[in-house]
């Protein structure tokens, strides 16, 4: 499990940074890769990575902004150009199935692979058999919402040592003791599983949030996570602007990740104000309040380790 | 007068071409530039260049696929960021109004400037002191036009030898007998504008085809131009292949430019199949038919001299 961001600006592409998109690299995990946003030119940014526009499979939208969602209909059709075939999803707020669908229809694009949608609201609107996705509305202009992605526990390791001890030899019977509660072997003897299995191991669990204001309501939400990514439009003496415009302050979101108790933060959507020499200053200036914070670059690749 | 190339590459993106976009260069002439095309990104194009996006005060779409119009609520947008308060107009295809409008509108941006649409059909789609702009339907898959840009020619350089050699000396009266037919000197001589002025000085003439089958229909509208942009999405040897694309090869461009008895010819918008090292095979294909053709890349510019 990756964090792959794609463009971190805000609001126009700059040199230095494409506007938003981020990819949540699940090779490992479920052999695909979730976008979060698609600010115009991500195809673009993509021709310059390992990643495969086919293994893409779910894209999510923090919110409608151009910077947001003007790279969807070019990603798709090239994604389509290229020999994709496997379904894909976009969840977003109302309106990004009138948005992209018109794109297509007006450029008689036709896709080769099946495109759907889900309209996205507060709480969970994904679960499968490894992850849950859970969203919230935040503060901008327009509604924005943050996605909290948790990975699920998994079942711990299989105690070979005490199955030994037990004259349980290795062999097929193993895979049956992890995947069953209950066990018999042929001896007769009834095998809990709970009794061979070390504790259960702990899913990740990564919020990103679209743009936002700074507000209280949104500490619940990021509550332990891994990793937060949070945008940081402003230094931290602009705390009008960023209240007037909808958005955050460095400050703002280190106080967030502090008051979450949230393991790392990594900052984004970072004004094309700030020329490159400015940043290492953002960023002390959210690692007063919480020392644990990153910036996200145009491709920076953050893993998140199995805990 | 000038072009200056922004995407040459044909249906996706590559990392050496760009989808479609092309800027004729009229800073000198009107203060202005004009856009054919806006694929994806053209935005991020124009940022390695020195052309100011509220410079453009008309876009010309000659279809409505995505490679050609996907960059264009992005730019908008940006123009709009940038301070661009001048009117922009959008010649284009029926549907182009709802595409943009609809990506505006879902995205909530509400442009500094007024935007306004013309829906082009064959004809004249523009004229006025300078310029004059016809439109011929092509053959594609989709309605696709060319453009001919045609300078109105300029009255000639007064000849201020022969105006002296009457005994007329240098002053405001030459302004005078330059912008009138018939100017009356202080002394009572009537003197007619075109016994005192040179031959006309030609304007040049452009032509720019969207993407087209190679076909006949086209020679007429080509006929004696500068200039002639010309898709050259394959080689020679893929005749059926552009055919049933909707496309023209190398050779079947050139042919064109023979044909028209045009002085230049550009290949444009080359599938991103040849590598660099195959457009030089590709350029002398063309150019065994009509000499004088160059193959553009991203940023190649190309000027126009005055006649």
């Amino acid at each position: 499990m990756e964090l792959f961001f794609l463009g971190t600006g805000s609001g126009v592409p700059s040199k230095e940074r494409n506007v938003s998109s981020l990819a949540l690299m699940l090779l490992q995990e479920v052999n695909s890769i979730w976008l979060f946003d698609c600010g115009e030119a991500t195809q673009h940014q993509i021709l310059h990575t390992s990643i495969k526009p086919r293994k893409i499979n779910k894209i999510f939208i923090t919110h409608l902004h151009g910077d947001h969602i003007f790279g969807l209909p070019g990603l798709l059709s090239s994604r389509s150009f290229q020999g994709g075939d496997d379904e894909l999803t976009i969840y977003g707020p109302e309106g990004i199935q009138e948005y992209v669908e018109t794109s297509l229809n007006i450029s008689g694009t036709h896709l080769t692979y099946p495109l759907s949608f889900v309209v996205i609201n507060e709480g969970k609107i994904l679960e499968d058999e490894h992850f849950i996705v859970t969203c919230k509305k935040l503060e901008h202009g327009i509604p924005s919402y943050g996605f909290r992605i948790e990975e699920k526990d998994k079942p711990g390791e299989l105690q070979v040592n005490k199955l030994k001890e037990a004259g349980i030899q290795p062999g097929p019977i193993y895979k049956e003791i992890k995947e069953n509660e209950w066990t018999i072997l042929e001896d007769g003897r009834e095998i809990r599983r709970e009794d061979f299995i070390g504790p259960n191991k702990q899913g990740r669990h990564v919020v990103i949030l679209g743009d936002t204001r700074s507000t209280e309501k949104n500490k619940q939400f990021v509550q332990n996570a891994d990793i937060l990514v949070h945008e940081a439009t402003f230094d931290k003496e602009k705390v009008k602007l960023a209240r007037d415009y909808f958005h955050s302050t460095t400050e703002q979101a280190a106080s967030l990740a502090k008051d979450g108790q949230v393991k790392q933060l990594i900052l984004n959507h970072i004004s094309s104000r700030y020329q490159e020499d400015e940043l290492e200053s953002l960023l002390l200036e959210a690692r007063a309040i919480f020392p644990n914070t990153i910036i996200a670059h145009d491709f920076s690749k953050v893993t998140i380790p199995s805990k």
